[in-house]
């Protein structure tokens, strides 16, 4: 099938998901789940296809590559949105006009999501659980050198939904592994309600400058942590060095430490010591550097750059306008944290930061819908319209109204 | 000033208006209300010379040209604006998660709100009214036809604000008319939040597909009424001549009628006679033209045709599943009716049709921020990102997560 078959082969089955009960809902994850498990084989003799072909280097090949385990804790995530309630069906609000006019803001799945996503089979099935428990049709769009696996993983799910009476062809995969046809998706305008990037900043990028379907930008995480002149060390060292090491690759870790100029010249460099006791390479602005040799000069660009690495820069400032002011210009607006025992500058930090996750004392590793207590997430949007922060279930979804009359016309 | 200078300013001065207090903001509105009617003249001499200038039809000069009452009216929109009560600042959700983390969902402005229209100079007024009381920056783009009234309807508000001791930057106007120009003005991402289109369809076209910003798709209805078999005529009638004749040029007017056969069979007659009392232009599929002589052929570009005239479409449906579907694949998503005595199919037809506006016994003419109750809008979003329907300060507005803590860290 083209691209645009396929896709409009998600929105003519649209209905085979929206006007289910969350139960029958429900019951497909379980189904979906136990067949994944049940044919891990299959998938696995795919993924070995996909494994064997790839060129690229191990940390490729390890985000690629499925195995039992690995196949167990998809299972058991689409097993676990089981338990979260969906909000399609609510009714956000309602009123009565004076002409009589009942209004009605109920919310709705959007109806046709498009995932385009990058050599991670587990995303396939990660998708798949949030559309269907929100009631959307999915149309995914992986790296063609995860095609076998993607086609395995929803293969086995759709035959498992079709045994059990379910119509499974709102689940839709392209096989079209081109440049070209990953334009074509992005251009889908009427079919696809929203589409999604999950991956690499530049498949972010790439996304959000050529589709014109609208767009949930996610993921880049420039985030800072700034050390207050109030600061409590004991508090600083931990939260710094959990947002810096505890997991290096992940969108959510610090990049950068900001340090206010008294702080820093009492205790820059036990705070530098604690990063290189973890092995992360330091680098900073001039005066961090007169403050702490152990500090390498820093470039402009290293200041706006997502690391994704034992690597870290650091900036000195003179009080927290000025620290807002340098977070603001340099962050991409994920998360930002404050240390500080200062309450006044605490709550101007959470007001004045522009980004998704503002913290006071706690590590910017939080942002996560599981921590949030939201349960499983799409992804981190770092743009403002629809959602920021974690995008669940509530986030997949849209509303429209409802107006019940009796022959109302207007004056 | 280039385009992008334009932008960076309303960038740099978003805190001017995002952190003052309603009560600061309803003052700026008054302030910016008798500013424009003490003005008038320098508004209205500005406004002649695009008027001279201008070359095109009546219509266009018609939405062009300013007078005094029209000034008084925008005025009168800014004073309005004061009574809606802005969202801004609202807790939405708080809870504190296991490890003792105050998770805060509050609402934030957007920051800065891009707006690109046509030859429309009240519509300058009325953005900066909508943003400002929204608490957000906004950069203006409207067509070169009406630049100096543009300029001279942001320099007197701009000036009052100044007087009044506020910072105005947070207003900005591009003064690059070219084509080139609004393409730099939709690429600006990273300093505008949000891009909206308000116009016509081929603007909020080139809009989708130009913009590498979020955009906020707006306007265009291809609006349906359908009559179903237990229609009651003494309804149907008032619903169908309102939605289509009591203002043709506005986006909730209806372009399309369906009707269930058997409705059909006996009333369509009597129908299209209230039409064509009405100079409506009626055309229709080959069964409705069996049934009524006074339609002409229809083409199948007619059904998708937003007519925004005294014209109307017909089509023929063997009952409420085929009108939902027919209505589907036409309609733009904006606003949709159906006419009916029977529950059910109401029901039916509320929960299927995919619209921002779906009616049971009303006219789609009610599809207004003003008719909804919720006052001033920015326009009627047909996409379900972010914003459905009318879009009003809510719609302006964005979140952000405020997590205080006492030093957690992620286990």
């Amino acid at each position: 099938m083209t691209v645009k078959e396929t896709c409009l082969a998600a929105k003519a089955n649209v209905n085979a998901v929206a006007f289910l009960t969350e139960e029958e809902r429900n019951q497909m994850l379980s189904i979906a789940a136990d067949a994944l498990v049940a044919r891990a084989e299959d998938i696995l003799a795919a993924n070995a296809h996909d494994v064997e072909a790839c060129t690229r280097g191990d940390q490729f090949k390890d985000r690629l590559m499925l195995n039992v385990p690995r196949i167990g804790g998809i299972a058991e995530g689409l097993r676990k949105l089981r338990e979260i309630p969906c909000p399609v069906g609510e009714v956000i609000e309602r009123h009565t006009t004076e002409s009589g006019l009942e209004i009605e803001r109920v919310r709705v799945p959007f109806g046709v999501v498009g995932i385009i996503y990058e050599a991670r089979p587990n995303v396939t099935a990660d998708a798949i659980g949030l559309c269907l428990k929100s009631g959307n049709a999915v149309v995914l769009r992986g790296s063609k050198d995860a095609y076998s696996s993607n086609e395995a993983i929803v293969g086995v799910i759709k035959d498992a939904l079709k045994g059990a009476g379910y119509n499974p062809e709102f689940i839709q995969l392209i096989s079209d592994g081109t440049r070209e046809g990953a334009q074509e998706f992005m251009k889908m305008n009427g079919v696809l309600d929203v589409l999604i990037p999950r991956g690499s900043a530049s498949l972010i990028r790439s996304t959000m400058e050529n589709a014109t379907v609208p767009v949930i930008e996610t993921g880049t995480g420039n985030c800072h942590i700034y050390l207050d002149e109030t600061a409590d060390l004991q508090k600083a060292l931990p939260i710094l060095v959990n947002a810096k090491t505890q997991r290096t690759s992940v969108c959510n870790a610090c990049e950068s430490l900001v340090v206010d100029r008294p702080f820093a010249e009492k205790h820059l460099p036990e705070v530098i010591a604690a990063l290189r006791e973890k092995k992360v390479e330091v680098v900073g602005d001039e005066d961090s550097r007169a403050l702490c040799k152990d500090i390498l000069p820093a470039t402009e660009e290293d200041f706006y750059t997502e690391f994704l690495a034992l690597k870290i820069s650091v900036k000195i400032v003179d009080g927290v306008d000025e620290a807002i002011a340098f977070i603001n210009e340099h962050s991409t607006g994920h998360s930002d944290a404050i240390v500080t025992e200062n309450k006044e500058n605490a709550e101007k930090f959470l007001r004045g930061i522009d980004s998704a996750c503002v913290y006071a004392n706690a590590s910017t590793r939080f942002t996560d819908g599981f921590e949030f207590g939201f349960g499983a997430e799409m992804g981190i949007s770092t743009q403002k319209l629809h959602a920021r922060g974690p995008m669940g279930l509530r986030e997949l979804t849209s509303y429209k109204f409802l107006i019940r009359g009796n022959g109302q016309v207007r004056k």
